[in-house]
């Protein structure tokens, strides 16, 4: 916490009933950062304002659309201006309100996957890169204080040279006809290629999952041999996926993201081995993490251990023992953008540990991916090229 | 969240470098229904304003003594003064404190141990009596979700008649001498009787376990035979506890509560066994409470789960699966004190789904218990009486 | 335990050193079945000979080669027979024993991979046919009663309509070179082509997770797409392999299978999910299966719970919380065998829930997934085909 | 395994559908060490000879009682005597039996508790002196690879100071009343003062937990302070059982032992802390050692691993990561009885890693640990003395 003046946010998307930017508040409000004071909070105008009333926008603040709310803050003085947008709208909107927001000069904070695709991916890089602002996205499972020991343990030699990542992700909430009636407002979208785009679940959880395994490895896969199936009857988009990796150094990887594992909640995992030990991680027990060396037992290491790295330490708020979770590190994402934000604002550039988030090149990288598994999963050839290097 | 304005909240107590009060602030930050407008934030003047200013307290509001603050709250105008305050202080100003804010016709919520006395204790509930205020006490571990669902399985019947109660609540951060030196500011006061009260890991921890087992089971021992150790040299007060416990109903039950247990972190657990089933829950694991039925398979019953008890699921935030932990569990304390002191307001009475925290009823139980256990300890008499019905 | 008496037994392989075959005379030994009554134990007739004093043989039924054990068996009155013979050498030496006592009409138990080719494969199940004789492979974790309950889900529909199917198994032996030196007589053998056959990792414990696979769910994968990896230098059979799994009736899979996860042990771990839940099996945690049901609370299963199918709890000996393990697991697969021979002996039908065992036809079923998957891992195609049926 | 002969035994008790007397005969026959050759299975004359014929012993080593089996036993010729008889009967019968066959020169495993007085406990210590012979109790717990490293890491001063012991042993067997008509073997005769003794769970399980808590810590409590408790209606023994405890060393300690936890199963649980960190270990996961330093990471310490103790390493049998279990730990309490009756016939000293097994003062200690827990439990004094060196 500071004496920094907390920073203004407005949001679009995010309404009433909206699962995820509830989450999005609730993490940017825990720290006492950030205030929201302005908003579009949903594509139909009346839900918008209606919503914004409700979470105390004042009147001339609470847009009925995220245009609207664009030409306000332009006309506002730069001292009243908001500092950054976050963007929780469905997929589909991603891209223009990013885009236009970004050309304006403001900082944005958006949802993953980033766009539908590539180009428009790269768009959006090459318009940060000019306007020089800062962009964060939210891949909240990197927020993790245990993930960011992870990322140390690779990076220290720990684990010795890389040979195998894992990366399951399992949730069970579409093993049901949940789409069925339009009650529920997330399967509505998500299974809706207009709005979810291409890929369902790998883009929903998939690109967790690659975004996972690349913050803490390093890596990106050379090349991915994927399977997308659509299990529910009617769908459009994939429900389940699962891909071989080969990484250009010869590890070797494996991601399974699936929808329909019935009774399963969030369980996403991640393992890696190098030549000199392993480390397993599971998101439903986020404070852990295990580590087996090759040449002694197994140690678990817990958030906010003094032993910890200074990236997975500055990431806790409370002593060892009192677990954090999904919010926190949610939170977390959004305290690496604050401090970037802060930095830019003073002119000096952030402290790399303090400035610890998802950039747009990591969101970019994601909508590659999600396109090249799309490409292998129709291909009769085994592997596909996930070309590029990585950001 | 809620379209109603926020609870304006002072704070007494955690200032810089106090773990506890940045635990209370993030908490009643997260869900958006208080803002800190005052303060008095140490028992050093200067400390407590340069903490104020941090947090971006304004300057007539940011005071070096919480008798300012109350006078000041008093001077102004009924629709700008706090709603409440928050006493975060080491354990001996808790009674002068909550005292005269209650007597001036504040809400309160107070850190536990309430008070050092069952007379204070006493004389604090019938002041909140003769009041008529909003008054609660941070026994935070019962906001868990999955402790409030462990009290329904109890009060539903589904453990049968209860038989036996345990709590064990284990830490290891006072098995080194952290006291030494002066560096360690919790090992500082709370190793102190002036400021801790006679009662050390008994009171810090042990409360917490009294607290929680009654919460669960909805009964108070009627005997207990204690045994207190003080193992690290030249301590007053006890770093070690155990005791055995006789209800009235004939259920028995085990209290065991160290801060020397080398090692461990925060190791709180509660089982308690009826004639149907029993029920496991850690606090490290908050998201999952284990339900051992005798006729049939053992059930993890996970938080946020459509299945659970409405108590159990107002009090989460996000789907199964994305865990919440300790902060949110002291948020739900403290949303629980925002709908009473709002229904208090509305003159209305509270919804009690949602008006669900410890009363100073229930911190006046845990002084006793703290008395009489402080009796057992010195006495060659097996059990020590702990008289009075439950609040 | 039976009144009728033990079954006599000669071994094949296990002298002095091996690690198998002492496990696999345990697991004999464990429920009074069976008595080692003769032995060819080694190729090197003199190692053969000090193994067999060693365990007691007597001097004429001590052989120095498995043909010199087959000629003195055949000239024995019947009366004084082995009744079967335990194969535990390394996998060349499998098929000509297997194939010579099965034409001379004893009964076989064979260790995994039952041999190198489909062709060697198919010779013995007709042999096995047409002598009318009982054949075992060692398909031990198929005898852990937890696997056969979740066998028992899936039959008895509990799961609904199967999709995807995961088995992960990972050893960190081979994460070294291990090799090097030639003191390690486990890594020596199983790291030769020559003796282990063209399959290192896969053949080793692929092909458990294959069986593992099939047995529970009932299905054969009818497409895969598998990558093999040697990561040691210098080696020339895989120690890594992982590959993608589609079955006839849509259901996906995944199959990892790596003995170079530096530091993990022997990390078996199964997860099937239908359409109405999914079950979690963990070779470490043998006594636990986890069932998620899509509409209810978690279930943890536990062997000997008196709620468990027949099959599961006849494969166990104790009451549940009183852990059985891998060799009880070993002794299953040769308590199935021993009521097969008994039933075989009385001229009767065997009682199918005694008769819970591996058969030629699973062990001939391994082989050509091997065969295939090696095609697989040296094509360019996305899928080769699995063909055939499951016998 | 080795190459001498196996040891012959004789079992009294353990007939048709005694749960224990298989599991004993299960785990002597698992190494191959043992062979029964003679017995007096059960106190019904019919029954015995059934179920030695079930066992198939010789018709003329089969006998109706105890006397029978002594006395054929000594009319035999010394190279054709059974080495040793295994006592696996109720309680009462402990006394006479052991005393009988130790006075006649045999070697003796006796079940636990040992028997039902001090006085008949010290009287047996003193015939096991005079005659010379081995007896071993089967403390089946202490067998545990895993618990014997918990003792080398005590005794190694890993753990610095010993603080704590809590020992909980927790199952659900007698939360119904089992006992009502008669069909539960076990229910009828533990319940049985005349023949359980006039302790009913302690005695069972909660000897178990006396023994494992001074096997591992190498200390017995000076002063103890109990509570018992019969919950099941009509019942005359305690099922319930709750004590503090002191030790000379000032640690203190917890032991806790229930069989009406509803729904558990045998839930023992083993934890010690120190000065310089805190062991657990349960039963029911029992490969698996967690070791919490005050300084660094937790550490999983798994059976089979090579940087365990040789106590823990020479009680395996398998690689780490495959399980062993109930029997094997209940088979290395045989092994550990085997090698002194071994040492005993060669007339050289036992190698003490090998003879590693609870014996006859282990035994009596646990007697007079029953006796002072009683004492206290009927005392309204607060602290009863439990006298007495360990031996």
């Amino acid at each position: 916490m500071s004496s920094e003046r907390k920073l203004r946010y407005a949001m679009v998307g995010g309404g009433n009933g909206a699962f995820i930017g509830a989450v999005h508040r609730k993490a940017m409000a825990l720290d006492g950062q950030f205030e929201l004071v302005a908003g579009a909070l949903s594509s139909s105008p009346e839900r918008a304002r209606a919503s914004g009333t409700a979470l105390g926008l004042a009147d001339d603040r609470n847009h009925g659309s995220w245009q609207d709310l664009l030409a306000d803050e332009l006309r506002r003085p730069l001292g009243e201006r908001i500092d950054l947008v976050s963007i929780v709208t469905p997929n589909h909107v991603h891209h223009p309100v990013a885009l236009a927001f970004v050309q304006a000069g403001f900082h944005v904070v958006c949802d993953k996957p980033l766009v539908h695709t590539s180009a428009q991916a790269d768009e959006l890089v090459a318009a940060v890169r000019q306007a020089g602002t800062v962009f964060g996205v939210t891949y909240n499972y990197t927020g993790y204080p245990m993930v960011r020991e992870a990322r140390h343990l690779v990076q220290s030699g720990a684990l010795g040279t890389l040979r195998k990542i894992t990366v399951e992700y399992n949730q069970g909430w579409l093993a049901t006809a949940v789409e069925e009636g339009g009650g529920n407002k997330q399967a509505d979208w998500r299974l809706d290629p207009a709005r979810s785009g291409a890929a369902g679940t790998l883009g929903d959880i998939g690109s967790h999952a690659e975004n996972l395994a690349a913050t803490v490895t390093g890596m990106e896969p050379e090349w991915l041999c994927a399977d997308l199936t659509a299990f529910g009857a009617g769908r459009r988009l994939d429900d389940d996926t699962q891909m071989l990796l080969r990484y250009a150094s010869g590890a070797r990887g494996v991601i399974v993201a699936s929808q329909v594992a019935a009774g399963l909640e969030n369980d996403l995992r991640l393992q890696v081995s190098g030549t000199l030990g392993t480390i397993t991680w599971r998101q439903e027990d986020p404070n852990h993490l295990v580590h087996s060396p090759v040449d002694g037992p197994r140690r678990i290491l817990t958030r906010g251990s003094p032993w910890l790295s200074p990236s997975a330490l500055q990431a806790g708020r409370i002593p060892s023992g009192h677990p954090e979770a999904f919010i926190e590190a949610f939170a977390n994402v959004y305290l690496g953008v604050a401090a970037d934000v802060r930095a830019h604002a003073s002119g000096q550039p952030a402290d790399p540990l303090a400035a610890d988030y998802p950039r747009v090149e990591d969101g970019a990288r994601g909508v590659r991916f999600i396109e090249r598994v799309l490409e292998s999963a129709q291909s009769e050839r085994k592997w596909t090229a996930l070309a590029g290097e990585r950001a």
